[in-house]
């Protein structure tokens, strides 16, 4: 078999010869990639799950992001749900579409990205379902382990800080740098293709005694705005307190738009929102970003209403996840 | 919303509306669908995984396959790899890519197709993502719980019975009529449209001392062949133990196929197949078709070599699967 030999020329056994050397198990697995099903021994009987599915042309492009670059997101985005739960990624079960023309070493790269990106959590690739199809797509579930009570979306309450751990906009630039073409600047770029989650502020986060927590995949408003819905509050945003990354800023002004869009509406960086009770005493790196308040919605303030982003206008791969799907509930409202 | 709404043109809130108090879930669910991430409890600290996917026009055919029997087929062949650990299957997740055309109502069905096959044997859909691309693509996650140890493929033993659990044949058969225009008989269409493997007889066979296990997806002899191959023994199948069931039998006369073809090597039916110690008293619905033996492969006694079917050249749906892919190293040798 060759780098070079397009998957659906190679037998199915040849493949995994190739593939599941790649990918080392655990102490907690039991049973590993091969057999009908994995098994897993967790540290306690919970067990945190969260499935995302990436398509190409929808949520990432083949000529964009290389196969580890696919490999390292689809483990990224999942890790990452699994984190705002409060939990730490145990292992990953990958299922794959591959048109049958797509090449080997396309697939042992992917195979490296996803276990670059989960190993460097501790967390392990135990099974998978690679199958022929016309559209490379790739579902990976993600199972974790809590140490304490898993934090949901729905327990802010009025009162709480909200806080942002984690890279706000720099994956929104990248993908502006991506539409027109360019592939530099390199840091930008790769935090489009390579998110770079704060896995490990989520038990953090929890252990601190956090009321709501959610992952900003969908951008930073949008985002407020389910954790809003779903603790029956009002969130209210400080934008002096979010100001751009220097990259941001330079990048936007590079390209003409505005960083501020990218930081709050901008998504896919997979940076943590958590709501924590007032008294909290927030260690870095994590960063007060507002408020919560009696009331529905996301309120923005400390910035001029014409210079928010339009609302539901901000473009960004990944935008229709099930479980973080309240859009039409969580438009922010301008201030008037 | 009307049922005949293009999913595209709704919004995912007003979807999930619809969808979610569709999915009851069980006491072992701490978290269910909405979150960043579901949360179980289990009986114990072990959980058992794994993910299936069905492409449109690959694994199923939408003018075959109504939504409900595309949720019930997927349930279906993920749960009975949990069985085939000598699991019991607990929760799913739904990776689901629908085109922005498919109707509301085929997504609702595609729903309670999921749930009445999880919900009948204790299993609740915990979480999910949909998302829109051009091929329909369904990706499901089963978690399962162990009463005892996992019965892996690799544990027979030269010695051990060889039995199975389950039908043999009817999926194929169904597949048969199908792709000849036919819709009936019902029966064999069913089997083939939704699958009824022999859950309960997963855990059964691990509480009987099952040395090793699998469902049969790829076919019997595909499948004996992955025993064979994980655990360096040979399997002896006799067919004159695997009579074809009449309404397979009848079939195979009316379309002028041997029906001991779609037995040995049709898959679908994920009937389970499970091997045992020698003196283990095997009760009905379990049923001996032959034995393990020292050295590699499978071999079918009882039939003339120019009756079994051709090497590899079964077709079926769902042809490959990367969990059960020892596809080169399976085939069965003819007996001269």
């Amino acid at each position: 078999m060759e780098a070079r030999d397009p998957i659906g020329s190679v037998g199915e056994f040849a493949l995994l010869q190739q593939l599941l050397p790649r990918l080392p198990q655990s102490d907690a697995v039991v049973v590993g990639p091969g057999d009908d099903a994995a098994v897993l021994d967790l540290p306690d009987r919970r067990v945190v799950a969260t499935v995302d599915v990436l398509v190409d042309g929808v949520h990432l492009r083949r000529d964009w992001f290389d196969g580890a670059d696919v490999g390292y997101k689809a483990a990224a985005v999942n890790m990452s749900d699994v984190a705002a739960m409060g939990a730490r990624p145990l292992a990953l079960l990958v299922g794959l579409v591959a048109p049958a023309d797509l090449e080997v070493s396309w697939l042992t790269a992917f195979t490296d990205g996803l276990r670059d990106c989960a190993s460097a959590q501790g967390c392990s690739v135990v099974g998978g379902d690679t199958v022929h199809g016309p559209v490379l797509t790739v579902a990976v579930t993600a199972l974790g382990t809590l140490d304490g009570a898993p934090v949901t979306r729905a327990g802010a309450r009025p009162g709480d800080v909200v806080a942002v751990c984690g890279r706000l906009g720099w994956a929104a630039a990248g993908l502006a740098v991506l539409r027109r073409g360019f592939r530099s600047p390199r840091l930008l770029v790769d935090a489009q293709r390579r998110p770079q989650p704060p896995y490990e502020a989520g038990p953090q986060a929890a252990a601190l005694g956090a009321t709501a927590m959610i992952d900003v995949s969908d951008g930073l408003l949008a985002d407020a705005g389910h954790v809003a819905d779903a603790s029956g509050v009002a969130i209210a945003l400080d934008a002096t307190l979010l100001p751009p990354d220097p990259e941001v800023e330079s990048m936007g002004r590079g390209l003409g738009v505005d960083p501020r869009h990218w930081v709050l509406a901008g998504g896919e960086d997979h940076a943590l929102l958590a709501c924590f009770p007032p008294d909290v005493d927030l260690p870095a790196p994590w960063v007060r970003v507002g408020s919560v308040e009696a009331g529905s919605g996301v309120r923005v303030d400390g910035i001029d209403p014409s210079d928010l982003p339009p609302a539901g206008g901000y473009e960004h791969f990944g935008s229709s996840r099930q479980e973080s799907s309240r859009h039409e509930s969580s438009r922010h409202e301008k201030r008037r």
